[in-house]
């Protein structure tokens, strides 16, 4: 099989990459951390729109980093990869994923089409038909944190949404446990701007948004079925959530609270630290602790803090992580790592940029 | 008594104000306001730290429209006047208040020292004793929208927080219909940099809170017990509130997102409407909207829209408004406005900086 | 004060004000300052592509305060007003104009269609041809502070553009006086990004501008021939400008830097303070002084500064206003204010927001 | 790439390192960078008032990447180091230098104790006598585009300061090159708010310089005395130079606008990429460029443009760097690497966070 050959080949060679889509903030901040990359050979990035440029004249802080000059999507160059990122708007990929898994590429889907396991779902929140719905149930949902042994074998990884990430990543440990009632879970979760990104759309302008804060998308938004999605895979109860989004007047970072009724009374933060002693990428700080979205910057950390106020029956849990890092390229690159058994971390070593 | 001949002079004179502590955000936006009211005559600013020096020096806003001096806090000067505004930190208020109201002068404090009843409750969240516990039965809270009658004829009044303000605005209606279950209430709030003050301090730096996000006092915050007063003035049980504050990159605005457990259905819209019908400052937005800070920024006004998120049980309400006007000076403004007799919008006009 | 003012208006008889184009920041900046204007009677708005919206519904801020719904730009209508501002996109203005001269409405265009006087120069810089070349002779470049007299009795009035207007409020003093080497002047100017507007462009987004700082336009923008024009009516010879705009990750705000060679040596500070002694909008302030942005936001001022460090030949001119106040919708409302024989102030008394 | 560099510098002995005075922007931003330095090892970290404190809980953004304690100051601890960073005030590193270069250590100052050659210049611009004035002359200024070969075998480094940096590397090809007027050059400065740094100081509040813009000392700052100092050295004219500072609302970033007057006709574009064709840190745009301070955020590079407009006597420079990167940590990284035979990019090959 293609795919054990090229998963074989890993010990000498670099894994060839290609980019589908890749004008948006997912696209440059892919491009940022593989620049440095040990073990990639970028083999190509595609634009439709922007065929023909190089890539360091639209990302001026590329130049002297990536000589790729944008080309047009075409089957056959990509399927010289071994691995193919799409970062592109929702329904684009999986109008060409199939094609290139039966040419023996692996895919990351770094869009929302393969995030949800029930076709009938996805089509209800992203309102169109899926185009290859038996691919559904292959695709491996992309948190190593839950699905490690699983995505180092996967063909297709459905690399998870940013808010998901950062409320799966707080919520798991307390309905891992069964601590908390799973009917009235809680997601107020707040992002910078470049989680909108970075098309064209004047609601999105610095005259818009700048200097104020809002709510959107309160009677539902569609990171809410793949969040509920995630925790019903590790609860045996169905899963009560109320998921909240708010733009910040900043570009990146994501800080969700959130809160659940305790059904008990257990030692949370030993949960929390014993459930992510082995993560490297989770970081569960000390108690009384604030993360600040600023401290992820750039990097595919989560760092979280767990408080029960006043000692009362309720948790809030504190969850930051940087949208286009561990919420977007970032865990897509750990997946990638996974897949081609590197070392986990490669590549995403960096710290945090604070101030 | 003094009080009322001083209450029927005003059909005829400008009301005679005196500010104490006015180099804080909070004196600046009083100043602003006032600056431009029809009906009062600002007689005296004081500060020990400036006294001496031009108001419009401190503050570049108020130059050609503010000519005053600071001057220190004597209560000869400030006897004179009708009324005085403390714009002073926790704790200072407190110790002067008692001999002004002594000498006739009607007393808003827009810091904290008179907004709880109960003396140890007071004393366990501001952790000192209370100067002056006597008139804390007395103090009128001073929030119009629950409090009207009362504040016409206050001698003290304790203009309300910024996070209470928001808060309670939005949950009002809910707690008054006893349409939510009040053991589990949640206020996930946001606010602005201005509600930190203007003094020095490191954490507040932009280069410490520029372009980041996070929660803080977590375990408890002065304005929990505040909230909490309020909403059980008017609920027939106890209140049972978790509440988290969030600091925004930006300067002003509160941005309040409010949870409780619906008890019953209800026609929440026709509630809201119905409930703010009357009032000049709060705006039931339609259904569906989503308030944006901006949308008050430096006016007195806040905006509200309730949400029951795909039909279920948990209502979601939005609440925001500019955390240094309804949140403070022009919540204050509002209130001198009733006790004096005047227009209740009476130099509150403005249409909000937007964008 | 504002209240009695109005009263007295309401004596004689309100101006009845259109506008065109109301959907930019300059249109509900216009919207913002006549919505509280005790002069004004607003009766109409158009925009193509909002008709029968209702403005507030666009504009959030607007709640409460106007009530008109956006209507289609219809000559009959916009003909019964006594003025009309034109908020539209350059090119715009210079079609209806005419028309509406002829039906005897007076005209203030926010846009650049008279501005320039010369003909060839106006469709060099701004790339077609003028529909009225006729008219730009006529067209009075509405700088009160220039043009006072001539203003009063405009029919139309060119109202200036951001930069120009602090630029030549700047520099005006020096080039009157012949203090300064007028073949080298020099503006470096640096501006908020709500004077881009609030049309979809992805360059704008806060994702590009938030958190970065840079130079545009250096080979040449439309507001050089502007402010040379400007600066050659008052001058006797020709002027040498370099002008260099930045955007400021900030909203509202201009800041012109500007530098000049002295010839001679003069009292710099009597100056400027001897030419807007008289000057309700401009505010020199003492010497040493820095003005900052935020001190004019959402206000009609300028305010000045002038430096010569270390006792050289380079005098440094700081000059600072709100682009879409005094830049702008604030302007054309003195203009206004002037062509009416209102009080020039009228309407726009407010106090800088700040902080 | 870091990874293999780091393997084979393993082979060697790593350069042993301590700072002085961690606790401000230089000092995190420091750690930032050579805790992923491959050749490098940190010993000791100062501070006396965090002394016993871990860094990684001042500085959240260091936590699993620096395991060090804050400590006292002690002599003895530091003359283990090869080479000692000051990041400390002004006036500090003066006292301690004379000592650790005796114990055989090497010394980088970020501050700007050994920048003037001339004692008497520097009392008079730092207000304070030199603790030892002897070592001025020494000392080499660290700007490696001017004085690599010094730098490689200097005890004593005088690392440059940011608008210098920025100012100097935009101006040196022209001043070399003696194609401009160099009594009359210009420097209009604008920086993010971390330039300056992190002592709690009321005028840095976000609440004062969020959402605002303005120039600041004016009349003289201490880094005109550095840049004309550096233009001397290469210039055969004394240099006339005025530098205006200002503020931006941002983090990180300095953007120079450079002006002079050309003194002749040649190919400015192919005089920058000449200058600079052998640097790695220096990135000279194609014609018509405007860089943007973000696409150097967190990195070592100076990105420059260079325009004359409409073809005048008049250039115009852009230079862009990150202030706390190339402006002071990344260029002392710089600096050490040349000191200590590393490649000149160890440690500094990350691209920067755009956006």
């Amino acid at each position: 099989m293609a795919r054990l050959q090229k998963h074989e080949r890993l010990a000498n060679e670099m894994v060839k990459v290609g980019i589908v889509g890749g004008t948006g903030y997912t696209g440059v901040e892919l491009l940022r951390l593989l620049a440095t990359h040990p073990g990639v050979e970028l083999r190509a990035i595609t634009s439709r729109s922007e065929a023909g440029r190089p890539v360091s004249e639209l990302f001026e802080s590329l130049r002297g980093h990536v000589d790729l000059v944008f080309s047009e999507p075409e089957p056959e160059r990509l399927a010289e990869c071994d691995l193919v990122f799409f970062a592109t708007p929702n329904g684009t990929a999986m109008k060409m994923v199939p094609q290139l898994l039966e040419a023996g590429v692996r895919v990351i889907d770094l869009a929302a089409d393969f995030r949800l396991r029930d076709p009938a779902v996805w089509e209800q929140w992203y309102g169109m038909p899926h185009a290859c719905p038996e691919l559904l149930e292959e695709a491996v949902y992309g948190l190593p944190e839950l699905n490690r042994e699983q995505i180092r074998t996967a063909r297709l990884v459905a690399n998870p949404g940013c808010y998901p990430t950062a409320s799966a990543l707080g919520l798991l440990p307390l309905v891992e446990a069964g601590a908390v009632d799973t009917s009235a879970l809680l997601a107020d979760c707040k992002s910078g701007v470049s989680g909108a990104g970075r098309g064209a759309n004047a609601a999105m302008l610095m005259g818009e948004v700048g200097e104020s804060f809002k709510a959107y998308a309160v009677p539902g938004h569609r990171h809410l079925p793949e969040i509920r999605q995630t925790l019903e895979w590790v609860s045996e109860t169905p899963i009560g959530l109320t998921f909240v989004p708010h733009l910040v007047p900043m570009v990146r970072g994501i800080h969700a609270t959130l809160y659940g009724r305790l059904n008990g009374d257990l030692d949370l933060q030993a949960l929390y630290e014993r459930r992510y002693q082995d993560e490297p990428f989770v970081d569960v700080m000390p108690e009384g602790s604030h993360p600040e979205t600023r401290s992820v910057r750039g990097v595919n950390h989560c760092r979280i803090a767990v408080h029960r106020p006043q000692g009362g029956d309720m948790v809030v849990v504190l969850s930051v992580i940087d949208n286009l890092t561990k919420g977007a390229a970032g865990q897509a690159i750990q997946n990638m790592n996974l897949m081609f058994d590197l070392a986990e971390t490669t590549g995403l070593e960096q710290v945090a940029l604070s101030p």
